[in-house]
């Protein structure tokens, strides 16, 4: 790769279009950022929950599930699947989904399935400094990384429950963003 | 803008990941690229149907519903409303998530949502040749633009009457390509 230039962005907008983009002022490379979609699961097995705790920032050393950013041509399902075999060593059978949860502030979009583990096999993958089974009472609420973590985890128990079935969205007047 | 050089992508694994990346040989910009959330929404007035023959390619001149892609920082519920004003000069009213539907082969994943008309106004907007509403035994089902419009137009029957609640996935078993 040639080192002459590094790219050059400037916000402007192109002709037909109605937004600002950026544009790189070398080349004239047009970059349409587009919205992520996070595809992820809440993992059980024998009545327990698994977590992962997180290696990476954001949120290094606090909890979550397996999730992470769906790649070109790849299912939300396989998605989920893969982001599991790579955080948790885990392989799933994926029972539906749990929930469609939207980050405004960070232009996501998050696809969450239940799933259970195939074989009981799981261990900490590149990401993960550890993964564990919780019961419910002994999930670590206070080392949660994100709120739709939270989200997650409650809609999850309420279809365990008999309480609702789902698919969720964000539960209203609470915020997809950490209290800081 | 300058115009010395244009983009020159080359398919390469960045450092430190796991997937090949276009990667521009004259600046280093890596293009992360990822798939994309459509948002629309199928709409009601008084029992009939709000439908939007396109303007523009693909299918143009096929029936669609108002929907279109997802910008940056909006949630799908406005994004959902802008492409209803966008494409059909319609102010909606929206009455929760129909569906959520995925075409891995444009590594799209679609977001539709059950809709009203606010007041009965609507017209044709820029990329619309005309917009029109159908009671659903007129619905132009040979015209349509894309399956996932089929898709949602038969969920939200069902939840007319009373069927099934949603929100629905890709149906079982069908394709959401066009069939050649």
């Amino acid at each position: 790769m040639s080192s002459r230039l590094q790219p050059a962005f400037a916000r402007k907008t192109p002709p037909g279009d109605t937004h600002e983009r950026d544009i790189c002022e070398n080349c004239g490379f047009v970059n349409y950022e587009n919205p992520k979609i996070v595809t992820g699961s809440v993992v059980r097995h024998e009545g327990r929950i698994l977590m992962c705790r997180r290696a990476i920032e954001p949120r290094r050393g606090y909890w979550t599930i397996p999730a992470g950013y769906l790649e070109l041509h790849e299912t939300p399902e396989d998605g989920a699947r893969r982001e599991a075999r790579e955080e948790a060593c885990a392989d799933l059978r994926l029972d539906g989904l749990l929930a469609v949860y939207t980050v405004p502030r960070l232009s996501q979009v998050q696809l969450i399935y239940r799933a259970g583990l195939i074989h009981p096999h799981f261990a900490a993958g590149e990401e993960s400094l550890e993964v564990a089974l919780f019961d419910w009472d002994a999930i670590p609420r206070d080392e949660i990384a994100f709120p739709t973590v939270h989200w997650a985890l409650e809609h999850e128990r309420m279809v365990e429950l008999g309480e609702a079935a789902g698919p969720f969205v964000n539960p209203p007047n609470r915020s997809p963003d950490p209290q800081r």
